[in-house]
C-alpha cells in the first residue's frame, strides 16, 4: 500500500521544487507523476529539445528518495507543431475542426502526429529510459476523453477504409456482411465508404459498430507505437496508461492485449463522478458528499481484471473539483477514505492529484494537497493521516495482491457499443444496468471480479452477465463445462457479430443451454410498469421487457402480471427478461448466490466491505454512524467497528 | 376492404419468395408492395440495369395471384450516384451536407437528381408499366421524411429565387409585398435574394413562408415529374405516394391536385404516433399500448378527403417499431383492431409493414407479419384472423365508398407554416389545436370529414375552422351562401397572404358575416390562465387568448371573468377568442352541433365509433371493457357489443 | 418628465405623416425618435444618397413642434453592401457565417464595415448635424443584441492579435500572464494567437476572459468612431446609444468614457425580461403581467450610474411584445406606471416604442402606441392619459434631476464575465446574486445608486458589493478612506485580473481591512442546503458556498450547522461565504443599513417607492390593492394612497 502524487515542476519556480520534494517524502509519498503535460517545455521550437529542467526537476525528487512516473506529453502538442501541420486537428461530427487552445487536440489517425509522438517519445526515452528512480512511464493522457475519439478526419476515413479491408476482405462481402442491400447502401469498392456521420437518419448499425471498431483500435494502436517505443529504452519500468472512470470509448480488454501495459492505472474521481453518471436523483442526493459506494469500487475491480491482477490509482480526487455540473467539498473522511478503498480492491498505489493547486490556467478551482498559498489543504491533512496509519502497521504496509473473488460479473465494451448504437428506448444505458448488478452484489457483502467474456471463468461459482449482446459458441462452451450458476440479464444474445438479429432469435446460442426464445421486446416509458412478483417480493420492469417464450426443459421461475414470463431458467443458467428494479435484482442474485454456494451478508445503507488477503475492510458512505459487521474475533488493524460518515475500518479475524 | 403487406424480395434468399408469395395468399393478402429502396439492385452501376431477379419477384409474387404496387427507388440513390453527382446530397440550415449512408440523402431542388429520378423510373416503367398484376405506382417513399426537406442548397437557392420571380414577377413589387423596408432588407433583384437560414435573429415572416410555399411546390413538382412518366408508361395504374401521420412539411392539397394522385395512401403507425406529438403526458401514459383514439382516425379523415374519398393505408403497424423515443409492443387486438378502424373510415385497402422483420441494418427492430426466424408474429396472428373475419363476412367484404359526413373539419396547411413561423408563444401549435377539436367532435360520436377551405363545403351542417390564418372572399362566400354552423377558432383570419395583419384588424374578411375585431392577442404561459364560465361549465384559456371588441350586432355568448368577450357570434357563425380547456371546446361544439341539427352521442373514454354505409363500427382504445352503444335493434356483422381493451364490432340495423 | 415615441416614417404613406405628427403633439409627446433602420431608403444603391424622404419626415415632425432624436442606419447594412463585401457578415462561434435577411449581420470587427460606417454617419451628420429640432443623435442600435458580438471572424482574429500586443507588450509576458505552461499552451508569437472558440474542453479562463474585454473594446470603439463623425457635425446636440437592460455583454463603463455618450438610454421592456431572465417560477408566475417590481428599476438604477445622472427610457414597452417565450397582455395601468417608475428613478425622457404597430415583417406581433388600423391601442390610451397628469402637475412637470442615494450597489462587468467562463456551478450567475441584493435593499424602501467600483464611494453611508471578482488596492483604499459599511458577497476577491488565485488565497486584497481566508468552495446541487441561524431567522446556502477562515481579529457573525462561518466581519466590513436564501440577505442588509444609519421602511410584497426631489413615488405591482406608505402629511401630486393592481401615486410632504 503505497500513495503518490501528481507534480508539475514546469508550473512552479524552481525554487520550491526541493521543498516540495523534501515535504512529500516527509508526508510518506513513494510514487511521483510527472510531465505529462509539458511538451512545450521539452521542446519548445520543432526539434530543439531542452532537457535541462526537467533533469533536475527528475534529480531533484529522486534525490529526497522519490519514485518517479513518467508521462508522455503527446496529450497535449505544442501550438508550433499545430501550425506546421494542422491537419493534426482533430474533426467533429459535424465536420468542423478543433482548434488549438485547451488539449487532446489530435486527430488520434493523423498519421503526421503518430509520426511526431514516436519522435518525441524516442528522445524522453532515450534521455530518461534507464534512470533507476523511473519505475514507469505512462502514455499521453487520459486517451478519448473530451469526445476527440472518435475522429471524423479525412486521415480516419483512409484508415478506417483501410482497416474494414483487413477486416472484410472483398467489399462484396462486407457489403453481405452490414446487410448493405437495405435502402440500396452497398458499394463499389473501400474506398467508396464513408464515415457514419451527418447521415438524415440512422446508419446502418453495423456501419456505425464497425467505426467503434476501428476507433478502439485506433486507440490501442496509437498507445501501442509509444510502448514499443519505451519498452526499448526503459526495459525495466512498468507501463500504463491512465483510464478513466465510467469510460467505454475504446475496449480496455483489447488495449491491454498483448502486454501492452503492465499496470492498469486510472483516474478516481468518485464526487464528480456520483454528480454526473446515470445515476437515480435520489442517490445523487444522498451520495453528493461521500460519493456513491460503489461507484469506486466497480472501477477499481473493472481495471484490476483488466491490468490481470494489477491496478493503479493514478489520480485521485483530493477535494472539491472543477469540472461536474456541482461541485461539493467532500465529507470529511473522504480523501482517507477512498486511499483505504482502493487498496482493499487491490490496488499497489494510490496516487493523488494533485500536490498544489494551481492558482491559474484551466484547473485553477481543482483542489490538490495544498491550497495555492502551499499550505496543506483539508484532503492534504487527510493524507498525512492515512499515511502515518500505514506506516503503522506492518499488516497493512504489505498486503498481498488481491485474490480471485468467488462472483464474477462479465463486462463487454461491444455490448456497450451495440445498445448505445441502437438504445430502442432512450433510456436504456447498458454500463447502467452492468452497474445495478455490480450494485446489488456489493450490498450483498459479496467481493466481485469484473472479467471480460472471454477470460477463463472456470474458477467462478457465479458468473452474472448483466447483459452481453454477442454470445458466441466459446461462451457456450464456458457455460458448459463450469459447475458455476449463471445469470443472464435482457438482450442477451440479442446479436451477432454483424449486429443483427441471430437466426434462430435471441438469445441466439445460449438456446444451447437454456431453451427458451425472445418473441418480441419492448422499450417502457415511465410509466408502462409491468408488474411481478417475485420470492414474495414485488416489482417492476424499469426500460425494458422482452416476451419470451419458455422452450422444451426450461422453468419459468418468474412471470409478470400479464403472463409473460420475467426469468426463465434450466440448469445452472438463468434468463431474466426484463431490467427490474434494484430490489428484485438484488433478490434474484441472492438466491443465485445461494444456490451458487456463496455466503452473503446483507449490509445495510451505504456500508461496505472486501477483503484483501486476510484483512477485511469496511467503509461508510451513509450519512449515519454505524457498526461495520466484524465479527466478534475480530482484530482491528485499523480503527474500530463504530464507523461515522467517511470512516474506515479494517480487521483480521482472530 | 382489402389486406395487402410490404416485401422486400432483395432482402431474401430467392429460394424463400415462392413460399412467401404461397403463403401471403394463404393469409388473405391481395397486394404486395415492392421495390422502393432497391435502386442498387436495379442498377448496380451507372447505366447497367439488372432486371432479373425483380422480373422473377414479380412473376412469383403474381403466380400466387396478389397485385403488386411497385415503388419508385428514388428514395435511396446508390452510391455510385451520389459519387458521380455529390451536389446531389443535401444541404442542412446549418450549411453542412448531409452524407450517404441512410436514406433520402438528396436535395430535392437538385436538377442533376431529378434528371436522374426521371432517367431511372422511365426505365423501370418502361418494363413493367402494362404488366397486368401491377395494379399501383408508388412514387418515392415518405417526401419529406427526416428533414432533408426544406434543403438549403446552391440548387434550392436558385430555384427558389426563380419561383420567386414567377410570383413576384417584379423584385420591386416583392419588396413591396414582403415589407422590405422592414429593417433595410430591401432586394436590388431577384437573384440577391438569399435562403432565410443563419440569420442573427428572425428572417422576414414571409421570407420564411415563401421559402416554405416553395419548397411544398418542390416536393409536388418531384413527385409529378415521376407521375408524368409513369402516365405515360402504365396507363391503368393507380398512382400513389405515401405520405405520413400528422406531417405538414407540404401541401398535401397542392401535391394531390391536377390528377397527380388517384389515391391518398398513408402510413400509419399509431403507437410511435401517440408517443412522439405533443399530447398531453397524461394521455401518452393512458394510450401507450393502444394509441391514442383519434390519432389514425385523424389522417384516415385527412388523407380520404386528399384522395378525392380514396385512401389506402399503405404501411399499417403490425407490432413494436424502431424509432420512437419508447417502443411498446401493442395491447393485444391492436393490430388487428387498426385494420377495422381504417376500413372503417373508408380505406380500401390496409397494407402491412412488412411481411417478415428483416434482422439485420437500420430497421431489424422493426417488427413485421412474421419474426425473423419466419415464424409468424404475434401481429400475424391478428392478421390472419382479421382476413378470415373479412371473409367470412359479405357485409364486410364489399363496403361502399365512405359517404360524406356531415360535419367539416378545415384543416389548412399554411396556417400550420405560418403558426410555426410565428408561434408567438412556446406552446402553440396549430395542428394540435386542430386535432384538439377533432378529438371533441369524435368524443360526441361525429363522423367527421377533413377538408381544405377551398372545397365545396355546400354539403356540411356544421364546418369548424379550428384556425385559419387567411380568410379570402371565396371563404366568406362559401360562409354566406351556406347554410351550415361555422365555427372558427382564434386566429382565424389573423393574416393576409402575404404575412401581415388585415388593414381592419383580425379576423379580417370574415368581418363580413361576423362584426368583431381583435385589438391585442396574448400567448399565456402555463401559470397564465384566464377563467370563463361557459353554459354552467367553468374553464380557462391556455396557450392563447385574444382581446376582442364585438361590433355592430355580433353577441358575446360566454365572457372571460376579466370581461374580455370568450365566444362571440353572429348568426350562424361564432368566432373563439382563445385556446380553450379541451371540455370546453367540446361543450362549444356540442351547442354547435345541436344548432346544426346533427346527432350527437357522447361517447365514454377510449371508446369511438364510425359509420361506413350500413355499418357502424366500434372499437375500444380504453383500459376497460366496455359496451360499444348499439341499438337494440343491431344485427352484428362483426364482434359483440362487449368490447375489451383492443377490441372491435360492428353492426347494421335491422 | 417628458415624453417620447419611436417612429418609422419609411414605414407608412407620406399621406400619414402630417396627420401622426400632428396627433403626436396633441398626445403629449414631445421627442421623436426616426431612422434608425432606413440605411436602404438613405443610400439604396452604393454611394447613391436620397435624402428627399427623410428631409420631408425631419420638416413634417419638427413642424408640429417635436424634437427629434436621430439614429444612425448602421444596424442594417443593406443588401447591396453585403453582396460587395461578402466579409462584414459576422462568424459564430461555430465558424459558419451569419446571413443577410434580418439585422445586426455584420461583424463589428470588420474594418470594411467600421469604413462604411463612418462614410453613412459622416452624409447623415453633414446634412442634418445642425438642424435646430435635431436634439439628439443615437448610434446603430442595441449594440451587442442577437448574440452577434462576439464575432469570431478572421478580421476579429487580426485585430484581437494587435490588441493582445498592445496589453501584454511581448508574447512571453503573455504566456506567463496567461500560464500558458499548463497544458503546453504557450505561444510563440501574438500572431499563433487563435480565439477561444472550438477547443476540445474548456479554453484558458484568461483567453477567454482577454477576448471578451476585447471584443468590449471593440464595441466601445465602433460607437466611438461615430461619435467622432457625430461631434463635428452636430456640436450641441446629445449624443446616445440605446443600451438593453440586464445586457452585459460589453462594460457599459468602459463604453460611456471620455464623453461617448451625453446621456444613458436603454430599452425598457419589463414584460418579456420578467419571462426571460433567471427569477424564480414562482415570481414568473406572479409577475407575469405587472412585470416584477425591480426588473426595470434595476436598470433605470444602473443606466443612471452609467450616464453620470442622466439617463433616459429609449424605448418603452407599450403592450404586448413579440419576442418572449410568452408574451401576455400587461396589467392595465402598467404602460402609465413604467413611466411615472422611470422618472422616480431620475429619467428625462421616456419614450414609447411604437407609434403604430407595423402589419408586417419581422415585429408584427409587437404593440405600439396605436393598432395597425390607425386607432390608440390600450397601452396608449394610458400614455395619453400619463401626459395629461404631468402636464396638470407644476411639481411634476419639473422634477429636478435624482439626488445621490445614500446606498450603493457596485456592479462590475468583468465580475459577470470571469463567473460565466467559471460558474464552476451551473446555477451560480452574478448578476442574478447582485439582482437578488438589489431586491431585498428595494423592499426595505431604499433607494440605490448601482455603480461601478472606480466610482467615488465616498459619500455613501452603505456600499453593497454582492461580489467582485478582482479587489485592487484603489478598492481596498476607497474602504479605508470611507465611513461606510461595507458588505461583500462570496467570491468576491477570489480573482486577480489575469484570472489566477490571489497568492493570499481570497478574498485577496481585501484582507488588508477584513483578516480572513477562504480555504476551499463548493458549488451546491439543489438537494444540498448548508443550513444556517442568522439573527434568529434559519435559512440555507443556494448554488454556493465557502470554506472560510476567520484570521486576527475578525468575528464571526454567523455560523453554518457545520460550524462553517457564514458571516465574517471587521470593522465596517462584512464579508458573506454564501449565496443566502433572499430573505437572509435582506436580513443581513437590514442591519447593515441600520449600523450605518439608513432609514429602513419594509415594503409589502410588490409595492415600491422612490423619491426624486421632493417627491415620493409609491407603486403596485402585486395583485392586491394596497396602501402606499405614505405619510400622514403628504400632499398628493399624482393619484391617491389606496393602490390597485398597476396604479401608482405620488407625494410630497407638507
Amino acid at each position: 500500500m503505497q500513495l503518490g502524487v501528481c507534480y508539475y515542476p514546469e508550473q512552479w519556480p524552481r525554487s520550491m521544487w526541493a521543498d516540495d520534494a523534501q515535504r512529500m517524502a516527509e508526508l510518506g509519498i513513494t510514487h511521483v507523476r510527472i510531465a505529462e503535460f509539458a511538451w512545450s517545455r521539452m521542446e519548445p521550437r520543432a526539434g530543439q529539445y531542452v532537457w535541462g529542467w526537467l533533469d533536475e526537476a527528475i534529480e531533484t525528487l529522486a534525490g529526497a528518495g522519490l519514485k518517479l512516473v513518467l508521462g508522455t506529453p503527446t496529450a497535449s502538442p505544442p501550438k508550433w507543431l499545430i501550425d506546421a501541420h494542422p491537419d493534426v486537428l482533430p474533426v467533429r461530427a459535424d465536420g468542423t475542426r478543433w482548434n488549438f487552445g485547451s488539449r487532446r487536440h489530435y486527430d488520434i489517425s493523423s498519421e503526421t502526429y503518430r509520426r511526431e509522438c514516436v519522435r518525441i517519445v524516442s528522445a524522453m526515452a532515450e534521455r530518461y529510459g534507464r534512470h533507476p528512480s523511473i519505475v514507469a512511464w505512462q502514455t499521453d493522457n487520459e486517451l478519448g476523453c473530451h469526445d476527440t475519439v472518435p475522429s471524423y478526419s479525412p486521415a480516419a476515413l483512409k484508415r478506417f477504409q483501410a482497416w474494414l479491408e483487413r477486416r472484410h476482405e472483398t467489399v462484396d462481402r462486407l457489403n453481405e456482411a452490414w446487410g448493405n442491400v437495405f435502402w440500396s447502401m452497398e458499394y463499389p469498392s473501400f474506398d467508396a465508404i464513408g464515415l457514419p456521420n451527418l447521415t438524415p437518419t440512422d446508419a446502418n448499425p453495423i456501419h456505425l459498430l464497425d467505426f467503434r471498431r476501428f476507433m478502439s483500435d485506433e486507440v490501442a494502436s496509437f498507445h501501442r507505437e509509444q510502448i514499443d517505443v519505451l519498452r526499448r529504452f526503459a526495459p525495466n519500468a512498468d507501463m500504463l496508461h491512465n483510464f478513466m472512470g465510467f469510460f467505454t470509448t475504446f475496449d480496455h480488454y483489447r488495449f491491454a492485449a498483448n502486454k501492452s501495459i503492465d499496470v492498469a492505472a486510472w483516474d478516481s474521481y468518485p464526487i464528480a463522478r456520483t454528480e454526473s453518471i446515470a445515476l437515480p436523483e435520489e442517490q445523487k442526493a444522498r451520495y453528493a458528499r461521500t460519493s456513491h459506494p460503489d461507484v469506486s469500487a466497480f472501477d477499481h475491480d473493472r481495471y484490476r481484471g483488466i491490468g490481470g491482477g494489477r491496478f493503479w490509482v493514478m489520480e485521485q480526487q483530493a477535494g472539491p473539483v472543477n469540472w461536474a455540473p456541482f461541485n461539493p467539498v467532500p465529507a470529511p473522511g473522504m480523501v482517507r477514505l477512498w486511499a483505504f478503498e482502493a487498496f482493499a480492491h487491490g490496488a499497489e498505489l494510490v496516487s493523488y492529484f494533485r500536490w498544489r493547486q494551481c492558482p491559474y490556467a484551466q484547473e485553477q478551482m481543482h483542489s490538490g494537497l495544498h491550497l495555492p498559498n502551499n499550505e496543506l489543504s483539508p484532503g492534504g491533512i487527510e493524507v498525512r493521516r492515512a499515511a502515518a496509519e500505514i506506516a503503522a502497521s506492518d499488516v497493512l504496509k504489505d498486503l498481498p495482491a488481491a485474490a480471485p473473488a468467488q462472483v464474477a460479473v462479465v463486462f463487454d465494451y461491444e455490448t456497450q457499443w451495440m445498445f448505445e448504437i441502437q438504445r430502442h428506448g432512450t433510456a436504456f444505458d447498458y454500463q447502467t444496468l452492468a452497474f445495478d448488478y455490480y450494485e446489488a452484489l456489493r450490498e450483498l457483502g459479496i467481493d466481485v471480479d469484473i472479467v471480460s467474456a472471454k477470460a477463463d471463468l472456470s474458477g467462478y461459482k457465479l458468473v452474472v452477465v448483466p447483459s452481453i449482446a454477442v454470445i458466441d459458441d466459446a461462451l457456450v462452451r464456458q457455460i458448459e463445462s463450469s459447475s458455476a450458476q449463471w445469470v443472464f440479464g435482457p438482450r442477451s444474445g440479442s446479436k451477432t457479430g454483424a449486429f443483427s438479429i441471430p437466426g434462430n432469435l435471441p438469445p441466439g446460442a445460449l438456446q444451447h443451454v437454456l431453451p427458451m426464445q425472445v418473441l418480441e421486446v419492448e422499450s417502457l416509458r415511465p410509466t408502462l410498469q409491468p408488474s411481478l412478483w417475485m420470492s414474495g417480493e414485488s416489482g417492476i420492469a424499469l426500460h425494458w421487457r422482452e416476451h419470451v417464450r419458455a422452450n422444451g426443459e426450461a422453468q419459468v421461475e418468474a412471470r409478470f402480471a400479464d403472463g409473460w414470463p420475467a426469468i426463465v431458467s434450466h440448469g445452472r443458467v438463468r434468463y431474466v427478461a426484463a431490467w427490474l428494479t434494484h430490489s428484485l435484482h438484488r433478490t434474484l442474485l441472492r438466491q443465485a448466490a445461494g444456490d451458487a454456494g456463496v455466503a452473503v451478508q446483507a449490509l445495510p445503507e451505504g456500508l461496505r466491505t472486501r477483503r484483501r488477503g486476510e484483512v477485511t475492510f469496511a467503509f461508510n458512505f451513509s450519512a449515519t454512524t454505524q457498526y461495520a459487521p466484524a465479527p466478534s474475533n475480530a482484530r482491528f488493524v485499523l480503527g474500530e467497528a463504530l464507523l461515522s460518515t467517511g470512516d474506515v475500518c479494517a480487521w483480521t479475524e482472530a
